[in-house]
């Protein structure tokens, strides 16, 4: 996007905006869950929920009965978000403490996925980004599962990411202070798995010893 | 809450919706950040932001100059979502898989917080959150630094909390199949603390060793 709508421009912080679509992808790519936001009346409503994101779309499912589901798909203006946390910054003074964050906000509005082929396609996406490598190793999916949940998908045209990266910035008058000032990084891992009880007799598959 | 109002009760899975002041509060403390969702022209906008809980009120800050603090001192509706993933939930089927979550959402209008000594310690709070001990090891908050800034403070009254836990649920006709079934748990550590330069010199303080 060369030129930005006014509202996708931070009024603060400029210089974090970034509208690389390999940048937005990347954020995209390794947050586990979306906060999707809706007007009604003109009252916000959001909800998180699991996403993957294929090509330059992102896809969210849900039942088909369920409240959300059936409000997003009339195609109505939405806004969605992730962000990730990956170090807090710690300066000298509280004012000048902050995050080291990535996040994506996407404006868009869904596209309901009809054929029971493009559903299962999805849905294979979005098992494979939470479990990698599992699709081909679980009960197949039936048409009855696949009729039974709604898959919605966004474009991702009208988006912007915004990061901070670095140390802190601190005031010239206290870059002398014995005040300890860096990072602290976060990381999110994942653990060994815990086998259920119908489980603890069988080998854990290598796509989950992997983890 | 003995009576949510029927927005606050989810459609689907309402066995995992919970209003008890304990489960929202104790969500609320160990999310990092959550995402403040207003309506402008009936369409929806997010953002996600760092805050704190202080008894019966989550507190946020920003800049007197940002958009988003202008437009929230309104007292204009929001809705505030926080999510925690604990465990991916892995079925035997795609269908059944899950995510063992915590989430809050919130409906509120902000409160402007005016005087600075009740801004002080908003900040203060918020310091403590992020860094626990480090308020009173820094350079002391300026007055200057305290009328920069916008606190805003919401009631959670109109707040619910909805959770996952345990196994995954399978269907009866999969339970004897082979396929390993169970939880991967996720978990986030803050990593050993960097210094920046001005900082290598010194000892890392009690209340950042210790985390």
């Amino acid at each position: 996007m060369a030129n930005p709508p006014a509202h996708l421009i931070p009024s603060r912080a400029a210089k974090r905006a970034n509208y690389e679509p390999e940048t937005i992808n990347s954020i995209l790519d390794e947050a586990l869950y979306c906060t999707i936001s809706y007007s009604a009346d003109n009252k916000p409503y959001a909800i998180p929920t699991a996403f993957v994101r294929y090509g330059n779309r992102i896809y969210v499912h849900g039942s088909v009965g369920s409240h959300l589901m059936r409000e997003l798909e009339k195609g109505i203006p939405v806004c969605i978000t992730v962000a990730l946390m990956d170090e807090l910054v710690v300066a000298k003074s509280a004012f000048h403490h902050s995050v080291n964050y990535r996040s994506v906000v996407i404006f868009a509005q869904a596209e309901k996925i009809e054929s029971v082929a493009d559903k299962t396609e999805a849905f294979k996406w979005l098992t494979e980004k939470i479990v990698p490598g599992s699709w081909d190793y679980l009960r197949p999916i039936t048409d009855r599962e696949v009729l039974k949940t709604t898959a919605l998908a966004f474009k991702i045209d009208e988006a912007s990411a915004k990061l901070r990266t670095g140390m802190p910035v601190d005031d010239d008058n206290d870059l002398e202070l014995p005040i300890w000032s860096g990072l602290i990084p976060l990381q999110t891992k994942r653990l060994t798995p815990i086998p259920d009880k119908l489980s603890e007799g069988l080998p854990l598959p290598t796509h989950l010893a992997a983890i």
